[in-house]
């Protein structure tokens, strides 16, 4: 889906955001650039700033108008800073992205981004069919334009691809058994050592129980811990196992 | 929350991605930023990159080292690009977010990015509890330095001001400072019963710090255990506390 999503970027004043924007379409899996009349093409300030996106922005196509680069889309979403009067409510970015993605499995669609001081114009918003805001803080909501393509490449990211768990844990988990003994080797300890007086438990093993269930031991770990315990209870001249 | 949450870079680079940084921040509305040994001062680039955020930068605390950086902190999450050995297992940025904004409801906490080319050493990231990572392209998963923490701050806003938010811990945890005093108790416990042979320690505390990490041990749990390790290190006729 993510290949069939356009970041449009309309009148770009700033080529190093054009390359950032690149770089920050890239690390999210989206590679489709496209320029509406930027103030000024591409040069080496915006390929230093795409780092290793270079392809992306080489690969940008450049449009004189905003209708051209919507040209054979089945949705357009355009990023606003506020609601405009005369436009349909705005959606947040988190609900947009799932919205964006859905409609890509239909067809071409395009995310547009406007000129870092004026935004979009009405003119071009009213082009695109869903206005979409970045929640930000109301005292200073100027988010840089590269930034925003982020933040968006993102959602866009998390809504194509569930990224699922992260990496399973590589190490083999501790069975129950293996927890109970563990549990009565600890309880051991800790009457053996006196901390735990039979007569008068109070919640002491509860509260350790609690502590440890909170986390997956894994098989070596539970070995690790019950090889530390012996060594507590070994009494002086016992020999070290 | 946001107020709580100390957003510190260690040993950035480039000047630039310090102003953008505190850009991403302020539109976030987080504002208190830490610089770990940064390559170069804050100086006019910076300045320029950091938009109208100039207050967020210029009340920059500098550092000589990240401990100092987390000191006073009762939760510090680490950016990783990838999964460390030995590290607790990493969560995604969408799913750490929840988690560090309801830490932040008992005191302060830090969220730390690494350097741009080598990102945090292992031994930084030992000294958080929580490794996240932000989901990217497989591919090319070079996220700018300030690009992550715009990612990083939008989802915290959104977790701080969803108030569909799990609910923060009841117990308080505890600060990483308790946590460190209980690891060096720990040492000398297994120190004196014999389980670590300081000539070869070969992996023990790396594995036993993984291991505790992943609990986020709460306060009255540090002090449980600490009780339980005095009672294992008496010597016969020592006296009971």
């Amino acid at each position: 889906m993510l290949d069939r999503i356009r970041i449009v970027l309309s009148r770009t004043s700033h080529p190093g955001n054009i390359g950032a924007a690149a770089r920050a379409m890239k690390t999210m899996g989206l590679t489709r650039l496209w320029l509406v009349d930027p103030c000024a093409d591409p040069d080496g300030v915006a390929r230093a700033r795409s780092s290793n996106a270079l392809d992306v922005l080489q690969g940008a196509r450049l449009c004189a108008t905003l209708e051209e680069a919507l040209e054979g889309t089945v949705f357009a979403a355009a990023m606003t800073a506020r609601q405009r009067e005369m436009a349909p409510p705005p959606l947040w970015a988190r609900a947009a992205a799932p919205q964006i993605v859905g409609y890509a499995a239909h067809g071409e669609v395009a995310l547009v981004f406007g000129n870092e001081q004026a935004g979009l114009s009405n003119e071009e918003l009213a082009l695109c069919r869903l206005p979409v805001m970045v929640p930000t803080n109301p005292d200073y909501s100027s988010l840089n334009l590269a930034a925003a393509v982020q933040v968006m490449c993102y959602e866009l990211r998390l809504a194509a691809l569930d990224p699922g768990a992260p990496p399973a844990p590589e190490n083999p988990p501790a069975t129950l058994e293996e927890i109970r003994h563990f549990y009565a080797h600890l309880e051991a300890a800790v009457t053996q050592s006196g901390f735990l007086d039979p007569a008068h438990p109070k919640r002491l093993m509860p509260r350790l129980r609690r502590l440890f269930d909170r986390i997956a031991l894994e098989r070596d770990e539970v070995s690790l811990l019950r090889g530390m315990l012996k060594t507590f209870m070994k009494k002086p001249g016992d020999k070290v196992d």
